[in-house]
């Protein structure tokens, strides 16, 4: 039988021999003593790969030969509400009956208590076979796990430290649901004026005199927004912003959880919202892209008003991870096909996978991929272990206080790592993927603009990823801001680790240490080339200032002219960022596993021109750039 | 009234400005003195704007505003026939009634006699609009010119020295139909085991003892496949190809026009060939791309028998050329509608052209559309220079000896830059039109994803353009050829270019042709890398050998395995190549238009640091993914 796990030699190195199920086994069983914990490592392993096995064969051969179907069988709008496709919607009886929603969920609210990490490696799997499916499974778990996730941050989830269990939980019955695989939730941002600018959001939640809240607005791009529950992004509190400070109109949204619909005494649908469109879109036609409208309809409210964006970032990172996974799938699936057809088709007297360019494009995609996966594990666990140590802090489960200091301290060191890798991950996975599904057309030749062969449908997929969850340009500032904001708040640190990578690049006894070292110093410099060129006339400034307090001077910058330059060079940056980050969890897989030489040195020799002309860049061009937007400003002037 | 032309600074530039209009009226313009020529350059001149300014603007308001229609209503088989949609039918009865599909045939055939390279400025104005109107279009005028050279070339023409006109023509009357609007050819190569690979080509023509030639075998993928007029390569003599020559096999080809259906006495169609069905595919919707059945269907042989890919050859320039035409049209509408988009989105209190990173994507788009369009003007020029010189030697036009000798050196000149230019232009033009219509789904974010907008299908339309007429990869590899040959051919030459390249790179007055010449000498650089790692062991008969009689040593190289690392980096090299075209074009734009500086300026901003890296690449990597190319057959020797 056909498996997307078996048939995949890289995804089961993580599986089988990398990745530290011990310290996610420790961080999710809470109550490793209880009957229905497993009795060990080798046994939690085991029911780990047999749910990978499970999804890999569903995926290879329940989902993937339907591709045509899911495709070409869009969602409808029918009496007030949005139906999936036929294709799609059997799959989602199917995955129901194999109780995949209730994954991660604690056993006491009926799920398997798996490690998050393994819900985002079937996410590849999925995703592999048709990335609609992939998009869409996530919404259901992935869901229930954000309510218990707010709820515990809210307090209103109650965990016996005796019975070392949740007793009780505020959305217990819409976690049912889901698991049951009755529901599932979406996550509502985007409205018609404001995508990646949140300040500009417009929809209302008032509070009522009966004490209930109600959201008024349209959402827009909701991805399987055609579900009951909703994550809702309103503006709660009088806050429109101040004149230069994108950031202050965050500070009015809170978050809602909005049922669009509620059964009445028959069991009918009763609509509380409306649902106004699906858009007609490129690609991921399995799943549903809506348009909703909220008029006064009842919200629950999470967490305190105002804290709507601190609320969704919590859910941003694990939705961005999971992006990673879905990018995946679907490069995987490209490479695979054009490899399979490279291997058969003949020209010029031998397959055209012996042909140079050929064989240099596939042995990028694969490497590419191969980077992803690193990232991708790298960034899910270290994001999964932040969570989870998270909930043992809140939940008190520790037995002293030197374990409570570990717990606290293990926990951020995941938060910074997770922090680091998932803007990196979703920036990387995101146009690799879309690079590798065209490199998959154009390997077909005509065979793959044809809609016949499905190579097209590949890059169709895969040009939103980009865009959703936080656009590659979003990405892009978040990395920029983050690597010069650690600068100021720490230059010493910086220039510590920037001597020491100079310092391996030269002296280290591996050669793939010293070259992973000078890639690692390239993006010192780059950064420092930014730092240095903020803003001339500050430079001068920071010259005279102990390192100490730099972080007091940036507080007086002004973000849109003093940044302009990093701004410009965010994508560059990232991209070098990218390839030191591969490059050194790589490095780490290679003294472990000394295998995983070849994969590294494949990929050094990719990244290494590609750095030097991204550095290149950044350090002489922009300031041509850099003026003439600032020139309207200057004509304003002018005539004034 | 919107108009393509109008608005379109860049290109008016080259019309009004650039274009050596004088040289393609004296190459055009066999019988200067006729009545119903052109009295002078002016007059000439006023013509060929007021064309544009047609064409610009019925693509603007007529064509354009029907994308999604195009889009949607594809074409369709029925009765044994295929008919275009309804949008696509009634524009091209109103193309029709313009009466352009004359536009450049002599005017003893009923046509406008224009410069072609009218015909492929017309052809960005409609892509810009719809490139599958733009493409379906060319299978026009371009078909009936081709039907004139080729007759030409076999002498089935003749042309009167006196009356200087075509007195007689072999397909006079095919021609007229198609003039007329009544009828369109195509260009018949791929079939389902052959696409890039000629050789390999099954389709069979078979003399009959009746004197007459029948044409058996399937072709696909031809585009406007659903006409009359079918120009076929098929194999007419025994030939399979030796083992280990790749070009064996083009010997037995030839090139037939075949009909593929006659009118009966009624005037009804009978089909003499069988079209088999329509290819569902990506992007490109209003064009039929056509799979077709030949039996025994009678067929006209064109030239002599074998001279089939020779012939296609001849028409393959101009079929590329138009490709890069039809590449600017869809980039110009992708850059356009971001352009436009990101100057009305507001995102964190400005329009997001006036975000970094988007004015990088925009500035970088409009700079890559410029240089497209100077290749593709500059190709387009010395192509038809060369056709036209190569005509007036053959038709005997000139007073005298000298004048003749001027001819034939003009022509030779024309045909070395055509020849180096149009694969550059097909590869590049290609290559970033994808990249372009990319960027602009990008921009625009969700609305870039969602079918309501256009972004999207621009992509799918651009998709196609990198892999029809020669995908890239060819285009890549005859670039390398022919620099390579040229090494071969006269290496001192070479080096002399080289070493006036360094010179120039140092000395040079002028600081932009400086770095021109920087580029170049990178170019050069490049090449001696490859020519001298070409196989190691070659490399010391190389030395031994004076420069004159290295041609004679290559010849016998085996391209298998002596020439691995070049086609491994062709893709690298050509992409270096363009760019040095594209600055070196600019270069001789700005020294007669200095206002031209300012975009030679922004094209070297990002062709040195990508150049740059494209040259680490070839120096320095490759030597890895070779030995595992040869690894199998060295397997097999071992077992033997």
């Amino acid at each position: 039988m056909a498996s997307f796990y078996e048939d995949n030699e890289d995804l089961r190195f993580y599986v089988e021999q990398y990745v530290d199920w011990q310290s996610l086994l420790d961080a999710t069983e809470l109550n490793p003593d209880s009957d229905d914990a497993f009795s060990d490592l080798d046994e939690a392993a085991e029911f780990y790969r047999s749910v990978l096995e499970l999804v890999g064969e569903f995926s290879a051969e329940e989902i993937a030969p339907r591709w045509k179907e899911l495709d070409t069988q869009h969602p409808r709008l029918e009496d007030g509400f949005a139906h999936d496709g036929p294709a799609m919607a059997e799959i989602f009886e199917q995955l129901g009956a194999l109780e995949l929603h209730g994954m991660c969920l604690p056993r006491e609210l009926g799920g398997m208590n798996c490690p998050f990490l393994l819900f985002n490696l079937t996410a590849e799997l999925l995703a592999r076979a048709d990335v609609s499916v992939a998009a869409h499974n996530g919404f259901h778990g992935g869901m229930a796990l954000a309510m218990l996730l707010y709820s515990g941050l809210e307090g209103s989830t109650r965990f016996d430290p005796e019975e070392k269990a949740i007793v009780e939980t505020r959305f217990a019955d819409e976690i049912a649901e889901i698991v049951a695989g009755e529901a599932w939730g979406s996550m509502d941002i985007t409205e018609p004026g404001a995508g990646s600018d949140m300040a500009a959001l417009r929809t209302k939640g008032v509070l009522g005199e009966d004490g209930i809240w109600r959201v008024t607005g349209q959402k827009i791009f909701i991805t399987s927004g055609h579900g009951k529950y909703h994550f809702v992004i309103a503006r709660t509190e009088k806050d429109e912003g101040e004149e230069g400070d994108a950031f202050s109109g965050l500070k009015g949204l809170s978050m809602f959880l909005v049922p669009t619909w509620s059964e009445d005494e028959q069991g009918q649908r009763v609509l509380l919202a409306s649902f106004d469109s699906l858009e007609e879109k490129l690609g991921h036609h399995g799943s549903a892209t809506v348009a909703i409208s909220f008029e006064d309809t009842p919200a629950h409210l999470l967490g305190k008003r105002g804290e709507g964006f601190k609320l969704m970032l919590q859910m941003m990172n694990s939705a961005r991870v999971a992006v990673g996974f879905e990018s995946l799938g679907v490069a995987e699936c490209s490479w695979r096909m054009a490899r399979d057809y490279a291997a058969e088709r003949e020209s010029m007297g031998k397959t055209i996978d012996r042909h140079e360019m050929i064989a240099d494009y596939l042995e990028e995609m694969q490497t590419d991929i191969q980077a992803m996966r690193a990232l991708a594990v790298q960034s899910a666990f270290h994001e999964e272990m932040a969570r989870k140590l998270e909930l043992k802090e809140r939940f008190k489960v520790y037995d002293s206080h030197e374990e409570r200091e570990r717990v606290v301290a293990d926990r951020k060191r995941h938060q910074r790592r997770a922090r680091r890798y998932t803007p990196l991950l979703k920036y990387l996975a995101a146009e690799k993927a879309v690079e590798i599904a065209q490199r998959g057309i154009q390997i077909h030749g005509g065979y793959g603009y044809s809609s016949e062969y499905g190579a097209e449908k590949l890059l169709r997929d895969a040009m939103v990823l980009p865009i959703y969850e936080g656009t590659s340009q979003i990405q892009a500032l978040m990395v920029m801001k983050d690597s010069l904001m650690g600068i100021l708040r720490d230059p010493k640190a910086h220039f510590e680790r920037a001597a020491k990578a100079r310092w391996r690049g030269r002296a280290a006894r591996d050669p793939l240490d010293r070259r992973v070292a000078r890639l690692e110093s390239l993006s010192h410099r780059a950064l420092q080339h930014l730092m240095a060129r903020l803003a001339g006339k500050k430079l001068g400034e920071l010259r005279e200032l102990p390192l100490r307090e730099w972080k007091e001077l940036f507080k007086t910058w002004d973000p849109k002219r003093d940044f302009a330059l990093a701004m410009l060079h965010a994508e560059r940056l990232t991209s070098i960022l990218c390839d030191v980050a591969v490059c050194g969890i790589l490095l780490r897989q290679v003294r472990q596993h000394p295998q995983r030489a070849e994969l590294l040195e494949r990929y050094l020799e990719r990244a290494e021109p590609r750095c030097a002309c991204l550095h290149q860049q950044i350090t002489t061009t922009g300031a041509r750039l850099l003026a003439t937007l600032e020139e309207p400003e200057q004509d304003e002037a002018a005539v004034s």
